[in-house]
């Protein structure tokens, strides 16, 4: 019988995060009464299995009036870069004010294959690097590893100031700094969102240092406020940002739909000049041929009730989630022993505590068996080993009794083993 | 305004393959009237748009019979390989006799992305190569463009010993052959089918050279008569064989619902053992985190109809396609110039003729322009150079009566100007 040696297979099969990831489920898996402060998955209580059918009939019925053939619409082969693009790119206008022609968006299976497709692009040779605000989302980094491209930290706390840094420094060793990734509002772990004038100078400073900007915006719409916090993308007059979408927090995450902005001009050698969207499209291919058109009648339907607004759809689950990060910030302030600090996020669905502990898998394991409360090592979101004194809490898969019972649990573990 | 160096992106977004069949959809554009002999996408006449809800119904109740969460199945993250891989297992078993554990199958974006996802598990270091029978379909060399693995093609009509020639020589010149790729049911564009025989010797070979073997298999329900043709894993008694599953044909292209068999076992440094299927989820979760469940339940409910026998549920499919592949032999026969030669495959969709032009996309483009044919250059399928006087035909997408006329066409064609 063959025998593969896992050392032969590529790294990313023993990806770090991956293996946390799993380990994190697997305790979730043998302590099923624990309270996962871990998850960051949205909450259910919004869902009814039935929408699902209904969003395809408004859907169907949508290209009907078109005159178009819904057999091929949704059962054929289609357009590489989806067939939502017109309707997202209204999403975008309404909600957004970011204004792009349909044919610089792509439609993704999910925005982790938006991340592999941008990054697959842009990094070409050996010397090209991505940077990436830290602690940073692990898909980023999954997906960098997929492709072979190095992954150089900006701490998250220098800001705009921290990347042109990290730029210089990155191509005083010859290397060439391609882009820079960062999720602008609420960050996951971090929970940070820019200011105004912290979004104004990144952009200028992408500008000055040649740098591309992933913008990841899976939570831009969970604000703690009704405060207006502009996208990267609605400030880029020079299209220095390509914008990453996902439905998987306003719609659901089982539609497994996501897209990216790519308004970028191509030139080539013979000066021919193409829409970086476009040339995405050959990759996009060659991964997943297209993104299920039936998921995409789901997202359509989702796009065509509600008006292109999902701001304004997305209504309770707003407040809903407001309300649930507003409870784990002040169960936190009520259970917490004296000294243990945390950061206040303006939204989102985590927050990040400082303990007197080491929060690694080990104290995990105790904090599962013996307390009945879950988390994430926020190690696990660092590449250099940092993290190694703080956890993060989701607050966005528990109801608000739930959270408040996870963090006296979590405040117990802490007073006992500090 | 930003302007990207097209020669500074990955060398997959320029991929030749692509460009070319960018061409080959922009000359049809073009030509509407004219009959594409060339679009190898299944037939839309078996379509029902409103299929698809029913589908999804089935596979609801199904969940509800078992008491899962409906919400939870369909619309929040799930399992990374995937949810349907019980109902996969019991439609090998039916319909093939291949006895594989569940949680061996991985249910993927399309098998586009099970290509991927075992090329890049496979392939880690740059000396391990993929040989691929050739003339070879594209998806596989894209993928392995996408991440950078040379492939070196094994002539077809050589067959097992070819493989173990060509295994040789890539050994003696320092690299590392990790497996073959190949179609053994009617392949494409080749429409070569392996004999019983044949797959035995190469089961020998792949188990005396020490190689993988990725058996790919979107046509194997479509042979030309009803005579038993056991896939490769079903007599697969060293594991040797990853099996690569389609349901763009056997149910249709827009669910994208693909699925892999890794049951390959998997030894870590420290003797740990796992399973193949397990190690490429990792790769996985970071390339589309998971299969739509969406689309997953449109694929379980018409397992579940089918009673897990798409051989059974596809017979008028079956039918017709005997039928146009028949028309597309018969049309040659009776009207190609005296000296044309093509195969005579014994299933699939495509045949291949052998033509005293240059079969390029000048020759296309007057193809189109002047006959009202369109028809897809071999070349594509090669990487060296060769196919220059051959043609693909395709016959799935069209009526017999198109295909006789176009045929018709193509031999005006031939004849007027060989």
């Amino acid at each position: 019988m063959v025998e593969l040696i896992k050392e032969a297979l590529h790294v990313s099969v023993s990806d770090p995060v991956a293996t946390s990831m799993n380990f994190l489920n697997e305790v979730a898996g043998r302590y099923p009464e624990a309270i996962s402060l871990a998850a960051g998955r949205p909450y259910e209580g919004f869902y009814e299995a039935t929408d699902i059918t209904r969003y395809i009939d408004i859907y169907l019925e949508y290209l009907r009036e078109r005159g178009v053939d819904p057999r091929r619409a949704l059962m054929q082969y289609g357009r590489t870069n989806g067939q939502i693009h017109d309707l997202i790119a209204r999403l975008l206008a309404t909600d957004d004010g970011i204004v792009v022609a349909p044919e610089a968006i792509a439609v993704t299976a999910g925005c982790q294959e938006a991340m592999v497709i941008v990054l697959r692009a842009l990094c070409a040779g050996p010397g090209d690097v991505l940077l990436a605000m830290s602690p940073c989302y692990v898909g980023i980094t999954g997906a960098a590893r997929l492709v072979g491209i190095e992954v150089v930290p900006v701490p998250e706390h220098e800001g705009a100031q921290g990347v042109a840094r990290v730029a210089r420094e990155v191509r005083a060793i010859g290397k060439n700094p391609r882009a820079l990734y960062l999720v602008p509002d609420f960050s996951n772990p971090g929970g940070d969102c820019l200011d105004l004038p912290e979004r104004h100078r990144l952009l200028e400073i992408a500008q000055a240092e040649d740098l591309l900007i992933l913008e990841d915006d899976p939570y831009g719409l969970f604000g703690l406020d009704d405060r207006e916090r502009p996208k990267l993308k609605a400030l880029d007059t020079q299209q220095r940002v390509i914008y990453l979408g996902s439905f998987a927090k306003s719609c659901f995450p089982g539609a497994r739909v996501g897209f990216l902005v790519a308004d970028q001009t191509v030139v080539d050698a013979s000066g021919g000049r193409t829409l970086l969207a476009d040339e995405l499209s050959n990759i996009k291919s060659m991964l997943t041929v297209n993104t299920s058109p039936v998921s995409q009648a789901v997202i359509g339907g989702v796009l065509l009730e509600s008006k292109f607004s999902l701001r304004a759809a997305n209504k309770a689950k707003i407040e809903f989630y407001r309300q649930n990060l507003r409870a784990l910030l002040s169960a936190l302030q009520e259970h917490m022993p004296a000294g243990i600090t945390w950061n206040t996020p303006a939204g989102g669905f985590f927050a990040v505590v400082q303990v007197p502990l080491v929060a690694d898998e080990k104290l995990l394991e105790i904090s599962a068996s013996e307390y009945g409360v879950l988390w994430t090592p926020m190690s696990f979101f660092y590449t250099g080993g940092e993290g190694s004194h703080s956890l993060r809490l989701s607050c966005s898969y528990l109801d608000q009794a739930q959270i408040e019972e996870g963090v006296r649990r979590l405040a117990r573990l802490i007073g006992e083993r500090q």
